[in-house]
């Protein structure tokens, strides 16, 4: 008999699907996974009147390390699992569907409503210029992946999603930020200062929704319903994404108006192109070889080049170039052809 | 009275959610937007047995040109946009919000099950490793765009989702493909050669739903539903992720367990630095300065660093170093203190 992963959506009773209930509704044995998400107890209770005895709270010990038992049961009788958001997110999903195929049953999905997008949709920011979603743990461990990711992502100009783990109790906003204001300190890319610039969603999809874009600073101070939360960082803003940060999600208008998303490499390579720049205007040639004015005219051909580059997007390329550049002028120098000193940035 | 913007799902019955149903019932006038997005007979014929007279199929024109008369009359009555997918994805619905905003009008969301979210789990990939979402538009206008966000994606080993248009009987996978096939002709990083791995996916959530994954040559020639179509370039893979495209989506285990995402910049890098190694075993020095053989021992210390940044993943960091050391070589070369040949790579 199949197995069948059901998407119950955001963890409210209105986002249940008709697909989803009606997958439910013929299962012979119905599992419950309490706990890769967050499931609002109005959408408990409902799932409890409505499936009655059937329904099974599952837990990550049944989930995980029952996989096969789960399956070898499926041998017999209908066997739906319903999953908070979409189905297959989870690795321990996916494991339950191979492990499935390996006994040649069939595993079937019921997609469900996702924060992934939700969150994209309720931030008024646009789905295509999302990155790399990231986590950050209730520990906090590795929460420098979490810092890397969000610079990654405002290198291309893009937003970042963090999601907050839900995990006993769920982490809040602030504690989130604290971590990542900790890893701030450390990096300082200027992601994440009392200035810059978040955005704060709460509960998703429930009456409690929270959609607030602000200061780090307030962010802090902030009212929150309880968790799930999570975190938005904004990349290059649009101008139909600016109106909806101001219009819809009450941020100041200065805030939106003066935000240049944190570009850590292009940053340091426009500083590398006026370097060069500055020691051309100013280095002393100290033999008076032909073939040292060649390399120099080599150098302003490159530095040309890295700016051209940069001016497309393409930081490897004028990073490349720039670097060669100094690589050429500090030779010459180290061999005492010419003298020039680089400026402090 | 308020504005709902009410998501669909997935564009098949089964992903209508007990909240818009529950929405659309109590509204005066409910709009169906019928462009941005594909919706399954079945769903449409269902709408309008369920909503009758009230339901009006919005086109365009209606919903982009006619946003200032659509919020006038949401003064008077309350309004429903039922969108498919998750609402707000689209720039036309965060211009409806806005205007709302600007005449005090309330505007709420529900959200729905959308194929951004749901595409991820019907491949088995992991949601926070895919990186920017791209489209290819039905005219292949822009397609080199879409070829640079996958590249970028894949240069930090991410999955690319690759949205395919859906508009005038929406565009095929073998279409998009050919013209992902003409830009690679011209950029040449190997991602969308005859051999190369992607992930097709056909109508998803309805009963005609195609998953499959293979070499593009083979994408090519297979049997699929009717659009929605999209491609997923798979980046780096997770054991669960190889898996779940051996075993679920039907993917040759030889290629699977081949599989290297192309990496142009990484790659290129570690061409550079090959190219500084073989020149520092060969390099004749020509002139018996100390301070050439210091430079030599620059250049070096700075390959030493790049092979580092590499191995972290730095490839900023990697291709700074090595360009750099080239710039030191070539210099001194040029002024004849040392005599080497660039290997060719």
């Amino acid at each position: 008999m199949p197995i069948h992963l059901i998407g119950l959506g955001l963890g409210t009773t209105e986002y249940l699907t008709l697909g989803a209930l009606e997958v439910a509704e013929r299962m012979d044995e119905l599992l419950l996974d309490t706990y890769t998400s967050w499931i609002h107890p109005d959408l408990m209770e409902y799932l409890e009147e409505r499936f009655g005895e059937k329904l099974v709270k599952a837990d990550r010990r049944m989930l995980e390390e029952g996989i096969e038992k789960l399956v070898e049961r499926a041998e017999e009788k209908e066997i739906g699992i319903l999953v908070p958001g979409d189905p297959l997110i989870a690795t321990t999903h996916i494991s339950i569907v191979l492990e499935a195929r390996r006994r040649g049953i069939p595993a079937y999905l019921t997609y469900g409503v996702s924060i992934i997008s939700a969150s994209g949709s309720a931030s008024g920011l646009q789905a295509y210029k999302f990155g790399r979603i990231t986590t950050v743990p209730r520990d906090g461990v590795g929460v420098e992946t979490c810092y890397r990711v969000v610079a990654e992502n405002l290198e291309k100009g893009l937003h970042s999603l963090i999601l907050l783990d839900t995990a006993d109790g769920g982490l809040r906003i602030p504690d989130a930020l604290k971590m990542l204001m900790r890893v701030e300190d450390e990096f300082g890319y200027g992601i994440f200062d009392r200035e810059s610039l978040v955005i704060c969603l709460a509960r998703i999809g429930s009456s409690e929704e929270l959609r607030w874009a602000g200061r780090v600073s307030d962010a802090l101070k902030l009212d929150y319903p309880p968790p799930p939360h999570l975190i938005i960082v904004p990349g290059e803003l649009h101008f139909a994404e600016a109106e909806a940060l101001k219009e819809i999600l009450g941020a100041d208008e200065d805030l939106i108006e003066s935000y240049r998303p944190p570009r850590y490499e292009r940053d340091r390579v426009r500083s590398y192109i006026l370097k060069v720049e500055r020691v051309l205007e100013e280095i002393r040639i100290m033999v008076g070889l032909e073939k040292v004015v060649d390399v120099i005219e080599i150098v302003k051909s490159y530095l040309e080049d890295s700016k051209k580059f940069l001016e497309n997007g393409e930081v490897f390329n004028a990073v490349a170039a720039i670097s060669y550049a100094e690589g050429l002028l500090d030779s010459l120098r180290n061999v005492g052809y010419v003298d020039f000193e680089w400026p402090r940035t």
